[in-house]
């Protein structure tokens, strides 16, 4: 889901940006004009994130899945410890991606005993000291568990903040990198950001493909090659829209009311359930199930007519899940509260 | 450059696609709408290339400067043969990263000698038979320097098609694999097309990221992760075009004359001329230099003024570069003609 003002700025300039006469896809991406609007969606994220001058932020292709094997080849030699947490689908592939690295990969806790509803609590696992990172998912999109707290090591802490980027303000300083797929709150997909302490670059195993060498990214400003331009150009915009609204402060209230109004009213409701721990519930990915599944397919039918769309739990799981990013509005949480009340009553 | 009537599709749908109420940005990508855009640019890219059932067409992030690492992490074991032809920057890119594969990289030809101005003869090297295969550059858009034959050999053919694809009809199965990046003739920056054929797909080494392990991607109809969706949607776009415009016969034919036009121009004047030997010259990309270099900055002001832009050479090199890729008409390419025999009056 992207900002209608987004969407309406970009479709204005499709085919003529800043007076070129040419779309945005059309001019050079080493022309004045795109250096220029690339270098205003770093700084902005920049302003907004209060990312230090120590970190470098690169965009690259790939998405979240190609950085699942870009971190290990970037931050490890062969043979080294890596250390993850497992809290469902998006921990176990990133782990998965570990492995065929030629690592020594530990995982040092798995949520499989609640069935991926918790996460691990702080101090309950020992990150090795030789470990080359710690790596765990903030948020985890298809569960709807997340993290309620930064976890403490003396490792560099690695995490993928796909769908929870933005949606907050977050302490940097507190990790070695973040990464991020741009589809959740950031643009469009076929773009990853990463942020990554500076000290962490340049160790890149010679087999890296270049255009996911950090320190070779880092010193061409993201540009080794072609970057995907369209999308860099709107998160700009997304970023712009980001501050427009208030930054991240503001950004982060909006998204905890938001969730709030909905978990209550899953709460309240004898027809509708979250399976997730209290204290790692998303404010991003609310899963939630009918007391009478065989009622989903109506429930799915019903709220689509209302103009409540991609409501279908992940294919893997089943059920319902309302991801509430940052350019849903409290008004489209509201209508579809309205509508879960109304379902239940009429059908429950 | 993409096709106005391309642009103003893409326009007129970006905040409400197929009548859904929101972008093809915004739809999931594994949504039916979706699926089956993805699967009709597939169809169409088939149809118009007559791409033989044993081969699999992926849709790949990371432009083609990824390929150069995944072809050889897909195609061979550490310490195999492989072979190439050096004809330009991108083909001693593609070489270069070859070398961090832990392989035995033997360069056939390198037309040093011409200052990349010419491709090795047919027949003038000798492909080891246990190369796992031969890679060479179809077009150097730097260099504007483009093969007049399909090498013959025993072992895969593997070829860059970054700037020549869809320019003409060609033979997929002369070919063991064919990439291009997107950002030419096909569409946007940020999608990589592969046409690998399918005995080739199974054999990558396991440290291979799996969003470029072609056998993976293959399975997974290139949506093992979410897909870079805007890039694919303006792909059936352009190739809708491309397939109304009269397929790649017509394409040909049109590109061959709006080149051979430019060529022209450039052989009757005293005043511009191109280095690149007469068989060896690309349909695409027409780099040329003024008799005094010193009128490069007033030829360029002057030209973007009458709307002439992006006609500075690669910056590595100097002078000028016409691109001109299947958008650009031969309107287009009269006005620049028509531009440069009044520049050369005025000041040559």
């Amino acid at each position: 889901m992207l900002p209608t003002e987004v969407l309406e700025i970009a479709q204005a300039e499709l085919t003529d940006w800043q007076g070129s006469g040419m779309s945005v896809m059309e001019v050079s991406h080493r022309g004045k004009a795109f250096v220029a609007c690339a270098a205003h969606a770093e700084a902005t994220l920049r302003s907004l994130m209060s990312i230090p001058d120590n970190y470098k932020v690169l965009f690259l292709q790939g998405g979240a899945s190609g950085q699942f094997a870009a971190i290990p080849m970037n931050l490890t030699g062969p043979g080294d410890t890596v250390a993850y947490l497992n809290t469902g689908q998006w921990s176990a592939k990133a782990i998965k991606s570990a492995k065929t690295q030629d690592l020594a990969v530990e995982v040092l806790a798995d949520e499989k005993d609640s069935n991926y509803s918790t996460v691990p609590a702080a101090g309950s696992y020992t990150v090795p000291v030789s470990a080359a990172y710690l790596h765990y998912t903030a948020n985890e999109t298809i569960g709807g568990v997340e993290f309620d707290y930064v976890p403490e090591t003396d490792v560099p802490l690695v995490s993928d903040y796909s769908s929870t980027i933005l949606s907050r303000p977050v302490d940097i300083s507190k990790y070695g990198l973040i990464y991020a797929g741009a589809q959740k709150n950031l643009g469009p997909s076929g773009l990853a950001v990463v942020i990554v302490r500076e000290d962490l670059t340049g160790k890149a195993r010679s087999t890296t493909p270049d255009i996911w060498d950090y320190a070779a990214m880092a010193a061409s400003d993201s540009m080794l090659n072609t970057p995907p331009t369209f999308s860099l150009y709107l998160l700009g915009l997304v970023l712009d829209w980001v501050e427009r609204t208030g930054g991240l402060a503001a950004m982060g209230k909006r998204n905890k009311a938001k969730a709030d109004s909905l978990y209550t009213t899953i709460d309240n409701s004898e027809f509708y359930a979250n399976p997730v721990a209290l204290n790692a519930r998303s404010w991003m990915n609310i899963p939630f199930t009918l007391a009478d599944p065989s009622l989903d397919a109506d429930f799915l039918k019903e709220a689509e007519a209302q103009g409540l769309t991609n409501l279908a739990g992940h294919r893997s799981v089943g059920g319902m899940r309302a991801s509430i990013y940052n350019a849903m509005t409290q008004d489209g949480v509201d209508a579809l509260i309205s509508f879960m009340a109304d379902f239940a009553n009429r059908r429950g």
